[in-house]
């Protein structure tokens, strides 16, 4: 496949600045640019590569005004990372194109598969499950009793889905993804023993939600676990029983979300992150890497520590605790002077 | 399914206060009871909604005090949350029942099935294998060589158990759950590289068991990884080599034990815990979340923080973290008044 | 299977002091040994038990030196722990030796399969895959498209490889492992939506590199995520795309690395790690468990804390953290006496 810069730049609503035939046959990293690659200008620290670059094109925000004069070709948008995707996108779904029912594959007699399907050997789909217009289901996964799965969802090798759950259209769950298994609940008994509380409820992910490989959401005791559209969840987290996550939130790898706790709208949350159940997040929260977060908190916070509080006043405390040693001896020769 | 106040009453060992002709046919949370549906009041903190559901019936503690006129049908019990436990079993039974030997799955001459067992599509069952009378394995889980399964135990979907392996009798293995895998043993050579030591023990589930989706548990180096009956573990999980877990602790999600720990009875682990190798824990010991344990702990400890020591000299000590900076400035008044 | 003392030292090198005709047929740890058993003292800290041991041979480094008279028959050898391995890794050996190709298998017909293979049942296997000579495929696992494994490389039950990876010769891959899944990567759009950036690289293990159940190591934007040769990698471990690692470094279960940073050779990562982004650890660096890395480090670094920094500086800082509330009174006492 070789395009030229210029019909690139009409793929992606660019302006060519340069020699717009130029043409591209790979993709590059702006580092590694080799002649008759194609490569983007994203995160600013990167500038420096633009100018010793082997790459034919690159794609540049139409802010960016170059420091010194450049031998590739510009292609000028108004987000370069956002354009490099569209790129990458469209050469992604032209790789991923299966289609077909395996014969390899146990479908039960009441259950539902829509056109185009991709449904790969060793499936297993359960009675009344309903599964959309060109969904891509690989080798390996389990679909439960009377789950849906929507229009063009994708759901890759080793996934599992427990009964009754809900998957939207347009969503992407990662190998290894296991969606509805028991809440961890257990009552405790007078002898020490628990005795297991049936979770009876489901889990429900609206549309456009991606999930990453070997994460975890548990159903609902009652009612629904739910995931709103456009949440974007990375590899290895867990979500606990009757979890509420907003639209649009970020969830990095390793966090964890326990029961029945509600995360607002827009939220980042970084990796490695601890929410304790029961609790209300905000719309807009941003909370970094590690942090545990024990008490509900407001809508455009920003916050650090375990437990986390705003995060400038913890980087200063932080920074205090790094010299702790300096402000103990300050205070030992306070003490000396005094005759303490 | 319908059943009436009293019926339920009977089967939950409950005294009806109200109507004991009250038919529910579905579950509610407290929060959202609608008609014809019951409840029940667990935490104290939801009290307040008592007052305005509309559940018709509602379990609550015998010893409850309602602080305003109820409109629903009470059914007093000596736990509440228990008793609902034991409602949502029965109803959770009924609806999981499945049987039968699957043609797509894969089951070794030499293996024993019991009876009335379920095994599904898919399922790979090694040499000499032993499953006990009606446990259920769903699609896709794989046995391994010499293992055994216990009586009612369920193994759901995509659950991977090596060889030589011992799972107890009603045990529950949930989606993803890995069992023998080798412990993480390497001796350093002199040019930095790292033989790997064999690893030939093996893992005991005693009975009783539950482990949530994802969770791994490696296999002794020699002898056995162990889990004590009634322990319940929570999703994504590590318990590494030669651990042992005592009887009717619990652990929640995405905490970790490193080699060789010795974990004792009735413990409450909370979420993201990191207990390093070789040390002991004793009974009845609390681990807030994301705390480290880096020393053996006494029986009833109860501890937080990384590393961790008692919890409310843990919370004293972070208040003071939280104002490390009013305690610089009081010392740096000081030192101005001192002329240092 | 029995062997006599003499016969055990040959095949690891070593020298027997005591009976050289003491036979063996079981191996045991050091403080549960039996007679007719084999152990080794690699920790001094067991040294204890081998004064109380019934272990017939023991096997000891060279420079040991009994404190009381012993009763087991010694080997000596350079090092107890690599000789130890060095056994039962032969007696491993024998046991795993699956081959066979099974019929429920579903292999593309332009894959190639090298010899002496074990392919279990389940195994997908897609187009223009190469498998290498000797290697093993337990059941469920899946290998995507145009995906290589290398000779001797073990890939234990229900592991997960995208298309277009490349894992090398004799590697080991447990069950549950994902590799090649979409990096996380998604451009924030103006209505707060998240556009995904398709993820079109790969991941490359070099040779002899071992990858702990459920772990996941994410495909690269563009390029390869690399984990070069002799890498050790534990259970439950996120490895995000880009990420580099390099040879021989460790690290232990439920750490996280995120995009891009690049990892020196020979380091020591402990568990529960997190490293964020675009940075780099140098060569020969030690981290401790729960750490959090948010800076690039230099070589042979020894950190500790979240924000890490220098591990005995990060001790002293934690005590006088332990010990806030005394200095919080010294200083109260210091502004009475100043009349603050």
């Amino acid at each position: 496949m070789k395009f030229t810069a210029g019909q690139i730049a009409a793929m992606i609503n660019g302006t060519v600045e340069g020699n717009p035939e130029t043409q591209v046959h790979k993709l590059s990293k702006i580092e590694q640019g080799e002649p008759g690659s194609i490569t983007f200008l994203g995160n600013p620290k990167y500038a420096q590569y633009l100018y010793q670059t082997n790459a034919s094109v690159i794609i540049v925000n139409s802010d960016f005004t170059p420091e010194k004069p450049l031998q590739s070709t510009l292609i000028r948008v108004e987000n370069a990372y956002t354009a490099f995707a569209m790129m990458l996108d469209a050469y992604n779904q032209i790789k991923q194109n299966k289609t077909g029912i395996s014969k390899q594959s146990c479908i039960a007699e009441t259950a539902t598969i829509g056109e185009n399907c991709y449904i790969a050997e060793f499936v297993s789909i359960g009675e009344n499950v309903v599964v959309g217009n060109n969904a891509k289901i690989y080798p390996g996964s389990v679909i439960g009793d009377n789950t849906t799965v929507g229009d063009n969802t994708v759901i890759y090798a080793g996934v599992k889905i427990y009964s009754d759950c809900s998957i939207g259209s347009g969503c992407t769950l990662h190998a290894g993804v296991v969606i509805g298994a028991d809440g961890f609940g257990f009552a405790p008994q007078s002898d020490n023993q628990y005795q297991k509380v049936a979770q009876i409820g489901n889990v429900i992910l609206e549309d456009n939600v991606e999930i990453g490989a070997n994460t975890t959401i548990d159903r609902a005791t009652l009612g629904s676990t739910i995931i709103r559209k456009g949440v974007k969840i990375d590899n290895l987290i867990q979500i606990a029983h009757n979890v509420e996550i907003g639209e649009n939130t970020v969830i990095a790898a390793q966090s964890g979300i326990a029961g029945s706790a509600k995360i607002g709208k827009n939220c980042m949350i970084a990796g490695q992150v601890g929410i304790i159940g029961h609790l209300e997040v905000g719309d807009n929260v941003k909370i970094a890497a590690q942090s545990g977060i024990s008490t509900s908190v407001p809508a455009n916070s920003i916050l650090m520590g375990s437990p986390a509080f705003d995060i400038s006043a913890y980087r200063k405390a932080y920074v205090h605790f790094r010299n702790l040693h300096k402000l103990n001896d300050r205070v030992s020769k306070l003490e000396k002077q005094a005759g303490n």
